[in-house]
């Protein structure tokens, strides 16, 4: 199983609607994704690791899928729209990993 | 409920034993944490989100907790074992961040 993390620099923008991205972003890539996507996770970022620190990142979200190959084939037909939607919750430019999953 | 992620950037060093992280490190800290743990997740870096980049992050973990009261009060007394047991898997310095789950 892989995992594909975005996230969103505390430092990259001044806008982050964590509702929208919960409530529409999210779901929509879910719904586009069909059965490529296993389940997501999303992260509010709280705190950093040093007392009173900011986080380093204000949000997350992870995608699981089966396999990077089974991931890329089911995003790539919505990748315009599924980027396309990011400026309406976020000016951050957001960063992306591809992982595998070696424990859920 | 929160999740404390910790990253290890991939240009922070150059060890990292995943074999260790996920035999040794984080079952110690399960252990450690008891029931402020309720359950852990463990990545390996495979790519970056431009083709043929590598991965910002080596590896990452997340924990989850109840609180991040719970967490700590369950995490300070054994504080200097586990950070303490860093070194025997990596020479890179780990990046922390707590966050609120939105979504699990």
């Amino acid at each position: 199983m892989i995992k594909v993390s975005v996230f969103y620099p505390a430092d990259g923008g001044e806008k982050f609607d964590h509702a929208y991205y919960r409530e529409k972003h999210l779901p929509m890539i879910q719904q586009r994704l069909g059965a490529a996507c296993l389940g997501y996770e999303i992260d509010k970022g709280l705190a950093g690791g040093a007392p009173g620190s900011p986080p380093p990142f204000v949000a997350m979200c992870h995608i699981f899928s089966d396999s990077l190959e089974s991931f890329q084939a089911a995003f790539a037909p919505h990748a315009a729209e599924i980027m396309g939607d990011v400026a309406h919750y976020t000016d951050i430019t957001p960063i992306l990993q591809f992982n595998e999953v070696i424990e859920r």
